[in-house]
């Protein structure tokens, strides 16, 4: 019998938003996974570093940061032969991710590789979206409002294009795309309703207004934009 | 001191998949608060149930369920008069939300009469989202994918336009809609590449294929469609 790979969102950072679920199951793992960009601390090592037993076998993927993608792909194929190593001799691994593992995840790739041969559970997370929404005190969507996620570093007409097609809008990945991305909505004329979110739920977390933000954002940053209809219905 | 009023977002319904700090908030409630559809059993109230001290006062709002807004606002106006007496007395209320309170919650209706008078803490949730994604094995966005999130009671010529501007879909509500967004998405010849679930992280859950979807569907269900790129890369 093979073991069970686990692919555990946990949530934006705050460790108290970890789901019950993946709280267990990552203090009860013999074998954890994670990623580690470039050489760095592992941010989703660091939200679970609390509950990680101090016996627990890591298995921890060295992830470079580079436009091309093969680098990145080699990092998550030995990953995935070292997991399919610990699989194969009956034990499980729990895999630790950062807000959700299948929103703008990297546990996909480690699934794409996986899930064909071994059993996979995959425990959603909080999005750092709705966190964002929670701390800025802004209601995303109610109703039949239209929702509409975006990636920073799409160019500048196609953010454009969908701000306007949507009632919420959320821009990840806000990062070196700054000022790109305020530059839409100001000519949307819809800066007053942005608002302007870093490292939400951590300890530094920013919120302002998108007209009071930084010169420079974190890659974890985030733009909410609500153009709302009125909340008291 | 008035008391505090926290938005408790509980998740999916898997009471396992209820965030460490709503767990803790709920158990520690002497005051707690819930919406209850047309008189029926409360859903937030059930995902929450083994955590509620049976010492704790509980606020019901009924919400009529119309397509009128006049009466549920009513509701609304009521419970939040309720909950201010009890903050005014210095005592704070969880109010309980499935999902996220900021997602297509009807917490936002409580946050428009209250915040501004008293101090509010929303607490993030799990999504149906990101849930459905989990238990379809379907990642829903990666790198620079747009995902849109659509109710299911737009009309079809917005549905079929926001389907085809968006790398990975999410429709919500879906209900007794079902057949009309199984037609959009036939007819955009994307069929084989969506998802129908109901109920997701719940006992009597069903995923299965769009193809295969039930002739009806009941409220808590979802089509997930996404065009993605290669998983591998």
């Amino acid at each position: 019998m093979s073991g069970i790979l686990y692919g555990v969102g946990l949530g934006p950072g705050d460790p108290d938003l970890i789901t019950l679920k993946a709280s267990r199951l990552i203090a009860g793992a013999r074998v954890i996974a994670y990623p580690s960009l470039a050489g760095g601390a592992s941010f989703a090592r660091a939200i679970a570093a609390d509950l990680i037993s101090p016996n627990a076998e890591e298995i921890v993927m060295d992830v470079p940061m580079t436009v091309e993608r093969e680098p990145a792909q080699a990092a998550y194929d030995i990953g995935a032969q070292k997991i399919a190593v610990v699989l194969d001799r009956g034990e499980d691994v729990v895999c630790l991710c950062e807000g959700d593992p299948f929103f703008y995840g990297s546990f996909m790739y480690l699934y794409a590789r996986l899930a064909v041969d071994y059993a996979v559970d995959v425990v959603p997370g909080v999005t750092s979206i709705t966190t964002c929404a929670a701390r800025a005190g802004m209601p995303l969507a109610a109703r039949n409002e239209r929702l509409t996620v975006l990636p920073g570093p799409l160019p500048a007409n196609e953010l454009r294009d969908r701000i306007e097609g949507a009632e919420s809008v959320a821009i990840m990945k806000v990062g070196r795309h700054l000022s790109k991305i305020r530059e839409v909505i100001e000519a949307l004329g819809l800066t007053d309703k942005a608002a302007y979110i870093e490292r939400a739920s951590l300890p530094d977390e920013l919120v302002c207004p998108l007209a009071e933000a930084p010169e420079k954002a974190p890659y974890f940053s985030m733009i909410l934009l609500t153009k709302g209809a009125d909340p008291w219905l």
